[in-house]
């Protein structure tokens, strides 16, 4: 089957309001066989950490050519950049403020473009929503098969990740928790490379476990999650409020 | 490239029920060629102001011949009318409560007809969802290119608009806020037409900015918004929450 | 029109993460012409219960050979079957949990089958993420016409349903309130099978109405809701708040 261009959505606009609708009005306008998939719309207001997570977290399982409209700006208005992005023949579309930059450095290499021709975009500009009059208009390009090197200059040097970095020795990896998910699991940022001797977390020992249903009940364990990353939970409970855990907390691992 | 229909759904239904895809299987089963674009769903419930404005806000920016579904119906199993509406190449579908009436009156003319042909209807119609079962058949018999004039009879006179009027003075517009977005935004119902010589608000004289990102933080201040409208705001923070503003609150631009 | 396949969704991963995105990736990127159809993510977690309802509530609504892709799985990790059924024309996936369960007896006949053939699933398979990487996969595999019954062994016993039954005699309906929605609305297993002479709830007989607008302001009322189920309400409020009523209370329906 041929694949129809997909334009993947994520952003912190939440789905009260006709603000992801006005994308969509846009994109459908403009790309009209473009097939419109959302990531999600309930990034916490302004929380660039959470998006460039999320955004990670799910970008391998879309096809190639996929064009992921990201807009997450609280500095809309101001002079940062917005950026066009091309990785593993993936299209990335996005204020240059972190968000992109996890999946950049994921690759041996990417191609990016700072937005600087107002040819491909809405007329007039809003002040206060880019990504219905750039954003948008440059993904729909993008997904009919537009030319990433005609939308603007090219950019050399993206702003760095949000998401803090786990420190790794060679028998020690020092990470935190960066994310809590909707069943209160307690995402870290240190990857399932090595056995682990020992998990620890406010100084204790947590039990390591395979999967959420095989833990103990009420007890915090440890297990490598989805993402292939070590996560804290609880079986059938929020770990984050039954033990009251913030993103920031660390957490140590011993191999 | 050839554009697919497009129906678009708003409601508030919320999106943790059945009601939703129940609309949807019904629209999929009629239109199997019609695309489903959701606007919102979390219109707060018979909240017919919201969705009012929320359907203004975004309709300009989807293509013509877009089929709007539009579900907020407190009176349903009344003797409330249901309407099928064409504006500017776009049709509308809801019931006569206010709902359609700002893109109807936004318009230099429309036609409306009162929903009157079960034949085009579900059966048997329930006393209690008529969105599944009336409008949403109309809907797709509309996304299919079928005749407004086939489903009923000509409807004359809308129910008035719910949104509060702006009042516009030769040197002053008095207006209210009308919604508060997900940010915490305060939407106004005065357009951005005058150049203002100050926002007033509880007696105070706003500082005007050009957009979020601009203003000094922790500060409300005044600016236009990204529909053309006047909008309070605090940098990054719910101006609603932080100064304990609600809907219906004064306010007035000299001009 | 020719139908393009339908992929439904229904399952508690809520929209806040990538979870939901990362089964929208697999099924797009492996059947790329279906069309991907959201009943609801906001089961809440791990309640079979009400994902079993939601799902019995909108199937007949959608087309044949739609696939419903059905995750609410708290036992993923253990050795839980997951199934692959075909009811009436229309397809399921889900953990063997009785989620599908009244879905496969409402109907005259039903094939299952037990997932055990790993070539069909993405490599590697996690432990914590089965929807990920056995379920989508194969929802993936039947949209596109894949046959049932090359997917495993055939399951000759479902897990029972997990929705409390309504006990029925002669003049006598005893049943209880199985669902809130989020109108605040009572959803009933009692069927509106007979007219009833009186609807009993903590001692008290309702009042009977036709539609929810017909009902006195204030009053907790009893009517036939979309499902052809009795349902409790209060017009324009939330009956489940203003009354404080929680699923599993008693509703006797005398006839």
């Amino acid at each position: 089957m041929k694949q129809l261009p997909i334009i993947a959505l994520l952003t912190d606009f939440g789905t009260v309001d006709w603000y992801v609708a006005s994308l969509r009005g846009v994109l459908v306008s403009r790309a009209p066989k473009a097939r419109i998939i959302d990531i999600t719309h309930e990034i916490p207001p302004y929380d660039v950490i959470a998006a460039a997570l999320t955004l990670s977290a799910c970008v391998e399982f879309f096809p190639r050519k996929t064009v992921f409209l990201v807009v997450v700006d609280p500095a809309v208005g101001t002079r940062r950049s917005l950026l066009a992005m091309e990785v593993n023949g993936r299209f990335f579309v996005g204020p240059d403020n972190g968000l992109l930059s996890p999946v950049a450095s994921s690759a041996k290499r990417y191609a990016a473009v700072h937005l600087t021709k107002p040819s491909f975009w809405l007329k007039p500009v809003s002040r206060t929503f880019h990504g219905r009059d750039i954003l948008a208009p440059v993904a729909a390009y993008l997904a009919k098969g537009g030319a990433l090197s005609r939308l603007g200059t090219v950019a050399r040097h993206l702003h760095p990740s949000p998401i803090p970095p786990c420190h790794s020795y060679p028998k020690r990896q020092e990470g935190s928790i960066v994310h809590i998910d909707r069943f209160g699991n307690l995402l870290t940022n240190i990857p399932a490379t090595k056995k682990p001797v020992a998990v620890l977390f406010r100084q204790r020992r947590l039990p390591v476990v395979s999967s959420y249903a095989t833990a103990p009940k009420g007890k915090l364990v440890a297990l490598v999650g989805s993402l292939g990353m070590w996560e804290l939970a609880v079986r059938e409970e929020s770990a984050a409020a039954s033990f009251r855990i913030k993103p920031g907390e660390a957490v140590i691992l011993r191999s």
